[in-house]
């Protein structure tokens, strides 16, 4: 560990379900980086995956997380502390 | 800022040619983390990307940086302070 003791957690996983934010919500409020895989919720139920992001906004913003998309198929939420940087603008 | 006065940056940028890994190698050394797509690679010359992935490898470890794949686009790399955590081991 260089700057803290407590490392931060980057968590790769996949949204399946609305109901999955709720643990979403958790970790993000604990600090972690998360990258959210979304195709699964996408094929299925286009709908649910609007609602599921803007959602997804709300509760970053709501911790003062940064949030941005990663192509297609993820989503990158990160915490206070750390900042997404896409210098190509090539996200695809 | 939280923990540090100084943010972490999170990059996420293309490999497009075995060239690109100098400035990468910079960034791993800066302590940031990185996510690099590799597709466009891949699609050119599978060769090519399976040096440029082992070289990312050797840089990764020489720095105590976590290296770990993102899927069949994207390889994650994470300076020491930073664990990568794939709990459902459903990171396609």
């Amino acid at each position: 560990m260089q700057k803290q003791d407590i490392p931060t957690y980057l968590k790769a996983i996949t949204i399946r379900d609305p109901s999955d934010l709720h643990s979403i919500a958790e970790d993000i409020k604990k600090g972690m980086i998360l990258i959210l895989r979304v195709t699964p919720l996408a094929q299925k139920d286009v709908e649910k995956l609007r609602k599921v992001v803007e959602e997804l906004y709300v509760i970053a913003r709501n911790s003062n997380a940064e949030i941005a998309r990663l192509g297609e198929e993820r989503i990158i939420v990160a915490p206070i502390g750390i900042k997404i940087w896409k210098p190509d603008y090539d996200l695809k």
